[in-house]
This record gives C-alpha cells, sequence and structure tokens, in this order.
C-alpha cells in the first residue's frame, strides 16, 4: 500500500490516484513496487530497480534506501530518473520522469523511530547489494544485530528519497490492441497533457 | 507467455525459467511484461517503458516495436539497457544488463506473416508515441488501414530488438525481510556466481 498524504490536485496527480484505486480494488498484488531507473555516467550504465513506494506526500514520490547502496551512488552521479509501475491486474502502466534527492534526516529519524524494530535491525545491519557468503551469513548478521543495537535510531547510511515528475504518462491495454496512452509534461508553470499512438 | 526456443542451459537462464514457471502456476497476469530502460546522451535523460516480452531463443530475449519510435532512437544512441521483471505473485524481482540490437528483417517479415492481420494494421498505421488528436483519431486511422494495406507484409519501420544479458540477479521476497538476492556475471567466457545483502 502507498500513503497518500496532502494529496496533489493537479491533473496527473488525480489521474495516478484513480488508477491506484482501480487497482487496488482490483486486488493488485504488492501494488508498492515500483521500478526506478538510473544512469552511471562513471560506467556509462542504465541501471534499474524495483522499490517499494512507501508515500505520496503533495507532490513528492518517497521510498527509502541504504544512502551506500549502488542506486545511491547512481543518484548521486546522476539525478535524474524514471519511474515505472506496471499494475498487471489491471494492465495499466505510469511512467515518470523525475530528479532524485534525498529527505531530511529529521524526515529520516522520525519516520525510522516509527517502524517495527525487526524491520530497523535488517536497516542497520545490511550492506545493500554488497556480496555475502552465503544466504545464512545475512541471516546470522541480523540475528546479533537485532540483539545490540539501538534499534529505534536511524543510522546516517539509511533513509528516504524523493522525487516530483515533470513528465508522466499512463497506459492502458486494451483487449483490441488499441492502448489508451495519454501524457502529461510539466512546462512553464503548467501541465500540458496530450494523446500519443500507441 | 514467453516462447522458448532452443533453451539455453547456463544456470541463470535455468534459474530464470524455473521462476517464470512458478510464476505461471501461480497465475501471474501478463507475465511478459518486461520493463526496459534506457538513456539518451543527447538529453542526458534516462526512460524506461513496459513492453512485452515475446520469446527466449537460445541466450537471446526478443521483443518487438515501431522501429522510428522514442525507445529505438534511444536504443541508436546508447545500446546498453536495463531489462526489469517484476512477478507480483511469487514476489520475484529479475534484472537484466545487457547490450540490445535490432533483429534481421527476415526474422521480422516471418514473424509478421504469422500474426493476426488486425494487429498487424496497428503495426502498420501507429507511428509509436507520436501526439495524435485524440483516441478516436487513432481508431480512425487503424481502422482505415484495415482496409487498405497488405496486412501480412512488415513495414520496414517495424520489427525485434534482441538482447543478451551479461548480468542476471534474481530476488527474492521474503516475508521476515530478510529477502535472498543472487547475482550472475558473465566474465572471461564463464559466469560468477555470488549472493548479495538484502
Amino acid at each position: 500500500m502507498i500513503k497518500f498524504d496532502n494529496p496533489c490536485l493537479d491533473r496527473p496527480y488525480l489521474v495516478f490516484k484513480e488508477k491506484y484505486n482501480e487497482s487496488l480494488i482490483a486486488k493488485q498484488d504488492n501494488i508498492e513496487a515500483i521500478c526506478i531507473s538510473s544512469y552511471s555516467p562513471k560506467d556509462d550504465e542504465v541501471n534499474a530497480r524495483y522499490v517499494n513506494l512507501k508515500f505520496i506526500n503533495d507532490n513528492q514520490f518517497i521510498f527509502f534506501s541504504n544512502y551506500n547502496s549502488p542506486k545511491s551512488i547512481e543518484f548521486n552521479q546522476h539525478e535524474q530518473i524514471t519511474a515505472s509501475i506496471y499494475w498487471s491486474r489491471t494492465n495499466v502502466q505510469i511512467r515518470m520522469k523525475a530528479y532524485i534527492k534525498k529527505t531530511s534526516k529529521e524526515f529520516n529519524q522520525n519516520y525510522f523511530a516509527e517502524r517495527d524494530e525487526k524491520k530497523n535491525a535488517l536497516a542497520i545491519s545490511s550492506y545493500q547489494s554488497s556480496p555475502i557468503d552465503s544466504y545464512e551469513m545475512l541471516k546470522k548478521n541480523y540475528e546479533i544485530c537485532l540483539k545490540k543495537n539501538n534499534l529505534n535510531e536511524c543510522p546516517d547510511y539509511w533513509g528516504g528519497y524523493s522525487f516530483t515528475p515533470y513528465y508522466f504518462e499512463f497506459w492502458e491495454g486494451h483487449k483490441s490492441r488499441l492502448n489508451k496512452r495519454e501524457a502529461y509534461k510539466f512546462q512553464n508553470d503548467e501541465w500540458i497533457h496530450s494523446f500519443l499512438q500507441a
């Protein structure tokens, strides 16, 4: 589930909410899964991974990560990203282009303090994406951490990312294959709407 | 559904097939949906969109597109891409890095000739991703095309893309949140396996 705070009333945000509600009613599993595509100029390589979108607060989309993870290193190098959602139950695709930035330390700390301690132990103990000898080793590190640390204190290397799209595209698959595509581009302080060919 | 031809027996391909079968049994909707992330050096912009993966032939992943679409222009500029799959029913994520290239004209023509004529009319009539006045206009163009063209002849501006991954990553979500991550990297003619921290 995605938590909507201070809902933004701009047209693409309303369309987003509408499609979300339809997919929720259609019992979409893991509805918060969103693919974040990034680019590393250093490696001249495109990368992507799914994250859980936690909040949409006004016009900001927010998820959380280890700040030393490969994706964080890529965001530091190249702030522009694309976020893609596909809800298979309703056959709806949403594409968003945006610039990404870290959320504030205060925001991270408040969110962390509210979370389940077991989840926090995982965030503290994992060197996200680093190689490890085995899955058992991961479990062991986690269990040691569960006993030791102050599990309500957010470490510096963990926190949120927020992005505000400058481009939205909504795609809806139809049985006829005459798929519906609509785009919204933010230009000169307003959202420009267009229909696109499927 | 994805069609598997001449199955590749390399370890990551076997794991891919195993996860695919599990998701198929779990009744994953639109199991062939795959997110293709690309980069445009001209616009210094990352982009992504879902496509339908049609074939895995030996070690090649194949989908089809209009060759004048924005994604084709991006592939021409920057051949390296990332392909991401998320099967929500089994909570499995697969990430692949690869270089992309067009399939042969002969391959495209053979595939096109076998397809449903209605789908072909759509491929012929649509200037993919170009703006259009309305959804009704899209329908109208399509209906005109249905009557007029030779619907078995593949136009030059339509065909396949194929990619062969040099990197695979499999992620499996667990209720405990101790997620399982395994990577395979192709190096010096062999697949190097590693476990990654969640």
